[in-house]
Order: C-alpha cells, then sequence, then structure tokens
C-alpha cells in the first residue's frame, strides 16, 4: 500500500536522518530542539501516524549485550562473563551469553544468532584471523568491542591485558628464583594472546640471558589436555626444564596432571608458573604462582566500553596491565607444604 | 546512527517491490529467478539482516532457546551450557546463555530478557521458591525444562541427577574405608539439590550405622568461601571427622584451601569426597574422589527436552544415575603421590 507514510518519509521532508527522525518520534531526549520541531512538522504535513509495533521493532533497544566468549567452560572466560554481566545490570542492560567453543564456525553462527536478535552491542573474544560474520557485523556498524583478544586489521576498540608485561614478570621472577631453563606451553599463534605471549616469551628468555632452546617452546590449543601433552613432552626432553610457564590456566591445569603421573611435584621438584588467576588455584597444594590479570575487571571494561559505543558517547581502547601472584609453586617451599 | 537495513531498502536496491522482495527473503518459492538473483544480491550488499522478533511476530520460530544457569563461574554449568549448545546447534538451534549468579532476582531479570527475546524455549536450574517471573512463564505457556534443580510446585519436564544414589554411593565407599565420623559441608536447603542431598546424608549415616553428630553438619551456598568456612569449622570441632564430603565442586575447593591451611593433607590425613566431576579434580595432587554426575549429559538431555516441547513432541523427565569415581583423595593412598 502505497498511501502509508514511512518515518523514513518524515525525515526526507524534515531533511533530517531517518535515526534522528526515528528517535524524535519515539520521544528520546537525546534530539536537538531543532530536529524535533522540523520532525514535527513534517510528521504533521504527511500525516504520519506511527505504527507501535513497527516502531518499536525499528528504533527500540532491545537493552541486551551479546558477549561471546572463546570457551565458556574456561574459568578465565567465565569470570570475564560475570563482570561484564555485572556491569550490564547496574546500566539496566542484559548480557546474552555465547559459546564459540574455540571454533570459527561456531562463532559465526553466534554472531549470526546475536544479529537476528538485535543484540544493541556485542562484545566478542574472538576466534581466528576475523572472517566471516566478524567482517560483516563490522560493515553493519554493530557496536562491537573485542575483550583479551583482538583481530589484527579490525578498528574496534578493546579492552586487553599487557601480555608482553605479564610474560616478562614470569620470567624475571623464575630467573630470580635460579632456573635457566623454562619449558613454555604457549597457546595457539592463530590467537592474538597465544602470539603476544610466545614473541614475549623468546624476548624475556634472551633478554634474562637464559637458555635459548627450541626444545623448551611448544604450543598447546588454550585447552586442558593440550597442557598434559606439552608438558609430558617437555619433561621426556634430553635436558628437561627446571620450571614450566604455561600460558592459560587449562593447560596449567592439564601440566599438573602430567607432572604428577610422572611422579614429580610441583613446588619441590619443578616450578610452575600459569596464565590467569583463577580462584582455585589460590586454593591447591601447593597454590600455584599465577601471572595475574584480572578477568571480572576486563568484563567490566569491555562492557562499559561497548555501552558508551552504543549510546554514542567516545570509545578508547583500554590496555590492563599484569601483575605477578606469587606462591609455594615457583618457591621451592611446597616439599613440606 | 540508525543503521537498520529494511526490506524496502533492499526492495528499492534491487528494483523489485516491497512484496517482492520479502517473498524472496522468506523463502517462498514463488518468485522468479532473476527477481531472487537481484534481491539476494541487494540484501547482501546492504547487509540485510531479518529481524528475529518482527520474523517472530508474524509466525516463525526464533530457533532460539535460552538457558538460565545458577552460575555461570562454577564449572558443573559451565558444563552443562555446553551439552546443551551442542544438542541445540545439532537440531539447528542456538543456546543463548544467560546467569543468574544465585540470586532470584537477577533470575528474574533474565527469564524478562529471554522473554522479551522470543526465545523458543527455556532451561532454566531455578533459584528459590519459583516465585516472580517463573510463575508467569508457566502461566504464558513457554516451553519451560528444568535441569539439575525442580522447584515444588511446578508441573514442569526435568532432568536432574539421582541425588540420594549419589550420596549413599559416597557414604557406603567412606564407611568401608573404615571412616566413622563424615562431615557433611551440604548446599543451601532453599535449592533442591541442597534439601536432597543433605536428607540423603541424613539417612545413610543411619543405614550404615555411622556417628549421628550434628556437628559435623554444615550447610554452605555452593561458593567456595563458604566450603572454606564450613571446613574450617568442622576440622576445629572437639572431635573432628576424618572424611569430608562437600556436595558440590566449588565448595570442595574451598574445603580444599582450608584443610592445606591447616597443615594437613588431603588423602594421608583427612579424607575427600566431592559432588561433581570436574575435568580438574583428576588432574590434581592427589586426585579427588567424585560423586559424578556427567554434567554435559544433563544439557544434553534439557535441550532435547525443552525442543521435545517446542516441536509438540511428548516430553518425560529424566532421572539421570550418579556413580562414584574413586581417586586417591579418599583412599589413604595420597601420602607418597
Amino acid at each position: 500500500m502505497d498511501s502509508t507514510v514511512t518515518i523514513k518519509d518524515v525525515a526526507e521532508r524534515a531533511g533530517v536522518s531517518a535515526g534522528t527522525a526515528s528517535r524524535v518520534l519515539s520521544g528520546n531526549p537525546a534530539t536537538s530542539a531543532a530536529a524535533r520541531e522540523r520532525v514535527r512538522a513534517a510528521a504533521a504535513e504527511l500525516g504520519y501516524r506511527p505504527d507501535a509495533r513497527a516502531r518499536a521493532l525499528r528504533s527500540a533497544r532491545s537493552h541486551a549485550v551479546g558477549l561471546l566468549v572463546s570457551d565458556v567452560r574456561n574459568p578465565f572466560f567465565a569470570d570475564i562473563a560475570h563482570g561484564a554481566e555485572q556491569a550490564a545490570l547496574a546500566a539496566s542492560y542484559v548480557t546474552l551469553l555465547a559459546n564459540a567453543n574455540e571454533d570459527t564456525a561456531q562463532q559465526d553462527i553466534y554472531l549470526e544468532a546475536f544479529l537476528t536478535q538485535r543484540v544493541d552491542g556485542i562484545i566478542i573474544a574472538p576466534q581466528g584471523e576475523g572472517g566471516g560474520n566478524l567482517r560483516a557485523l563490522e560493515r553493519a556498524r554493530t557496536p562491537l568491542v573485542f575483550v583479551d583478544r583482538t583481530v589484527e586489521g579490525f578498528d574496534v576498540p578493546s579492552v586487553t591485558a599487557d601480555n608482553a608485561q605479564g610474560v616478562e614478570l614470569a620470567v624475571a621472577h623464575l630467573a630470580a628464583e635460579g632456573h635457566t631453563r623454562i619449558g613454555y606451553i604457549g597457546g595457539p599463534r592463530s590467537v592474538s594472546t597465544g602470539r603476544a605471549r610466545h614473541d614475549a616469551f623468546l624476548a624475556a628468555v634472551a633478554r634474562h640471558g637464559l637458555e635459548e632452546d627450541p626444545e623448551l617452546i611448544t604450543a598447546g590449543d588454550f585447552r586442558r589436555a593440550s597442557g598434559g601433552t606439552a608438558a609430558t613432552a617437555l619433561l621426556s626432553g634430553r635436558k628437561p626444564p627446571t620450571a614450566l610457564l604455561a600460558a592459560d590456566s587449562l593447560m596449567a591445569v592439564g601440566a599438573l596432571g602430567a607432572v604428577r603421573r610422572q611422579g614429580r611435584r610441583i613446588g619441590s621438584d619443578l616450578a610452575l608458573v600459569a596464565f590467569d588467576n583463577i580462584d582455585w588455584f589460590g586454593e591447591l597444594a601447593p597454590p600455584l604462582t599465577v601471572v595475574a590479570h584480572d578477568a571480572r575487571e576486563l568484563g567490566e571494561h569491555a562492557m562499559r566500553l561497548v555501552l558508551d559505543v552504543i549510546e554514542g558517547r567516545p570509545a578508547e581502547s583500554v590496555v590492563l596491565p599484569m601483575h605477578l601472584v606469587v606462591r609455594e609453586s615457583s618457591t621451592g617451599r611446597a616439599a613440606g607444604a
């Protein structure tokens, strides 16, 4: 029926964008007085009748933010989700969580689902090279924020941690404890944090004059089993390391099991430092030394950042500092614990 | 910024009527090949996304299921979520996760959000007595399934585990290992699993002729700190228990830390059995004995059940068996591990 007057018609007549017309007609106060006057006059002239349902569909916010984590079973991402959700609730938004399961295809499915659900914005700890729906999302100008990880070639605000600083703190600590052969259990090179930590490890080993032996460098996939495999390989080498650095919590847990199965003790026989300050790590015997970035804080920052984008405020990327929490797993005092 | 692309925009770009564009985009075969090609090209160029809410208003399903877990940072619920999501993807549904954070008010907020998002159905591990939106949901006849927990007075299909069986297996095992004083770290009585496990513990202690001492019964809130507090209280009593049974994984982790801080060793000095077969528990030194119900399987069953309800198939409640995974934390062989 071509007699229907749409918001677009009103916007054209008023000489404003469809978004402005929509905001005025929905009573949004974030509009100028001049725009309000022009839009209302145009609506009256054209006989515009808002269709309540259509208006809600086109202009209302859902007040929902999609958060796509890499792996919901990784407590680091669960903590990010918890922080994000609390910050969202404080701003009267809800968080719809989805799990990419460290899988690019599944990431695409959920990005599609978020768009279909018309979330107001998306926070993502991205997988892979950022093809597929991630690129479509950028084109569609959906408010988007990266958390923990980034993807090259995307101009998207992000909240990340200073990985180079974290690795340097861990290596400096182990060097000060007298270790010269540190085995590195790294993440996948396809993920920004995997690359950054790997490069920082090589640099820190060189800087501290430690042994630069390619046999000491392994790479897992940020999941538990791969940490066990890597630790077993490192400890079965010709000249095993005296300390391990694991690039995430799940791989550190896998390494714990592998070390135990070799009849060795963390702390007394072998030092272990893990990335990610998971609550559990402080409770173990011995408690684990960790490179800590507050995952909850990462989540809170990311939510505030995406709400800035959604609500039209300036949005600046944030790099959070890391620090080292020294516990008995790396100080050789664990034997009698 | 209003970046919403409408069907009208697509029709204009494609040079066809809005009706034709709409028919092509809804998959209606009564369209010409030329129109289909032009409309699809225009939709791709403009980044057009069908609006789930608009489509749902018209008739179609959203193919999204809401899953409200009690605590996203509890690995047991993360495993449930993973299982549910994989079962959903296999049936071409997506799972929108939300976190009640063991809080009834937050549960209500997310149930409301799910309804606003027009999910096709909801799976929930419910909090509290089931007031508020849970009752509204039942009245609205939204397809609903309980997982892990239930609420009295609701006629809702559920997937739960046989808690009485699980507790009996744990107590029988500890009795067979020679323990007569078992300290119980229970969950909240406001949650069905908390009540069921508590009652089963009292029954099992009586059945096996163990010491029925009220000092051996504590109750936490299914979170880590409360497990530490409970374990400290139990071990500081006049006649401490020789074994602990923790009613969930997080409280077991809290207990681990409390035991270590008292200078005692799990396995050799004190037996520990935990509910929930968290991957991590098998990697610890010593590995923990657990009352296992497969959380992933619970999630898969719950998703299949809610899809049965959504798609009009008969839906029967399921009670999954529990079993005991005996490891060194309860067999006294841990001292030299």
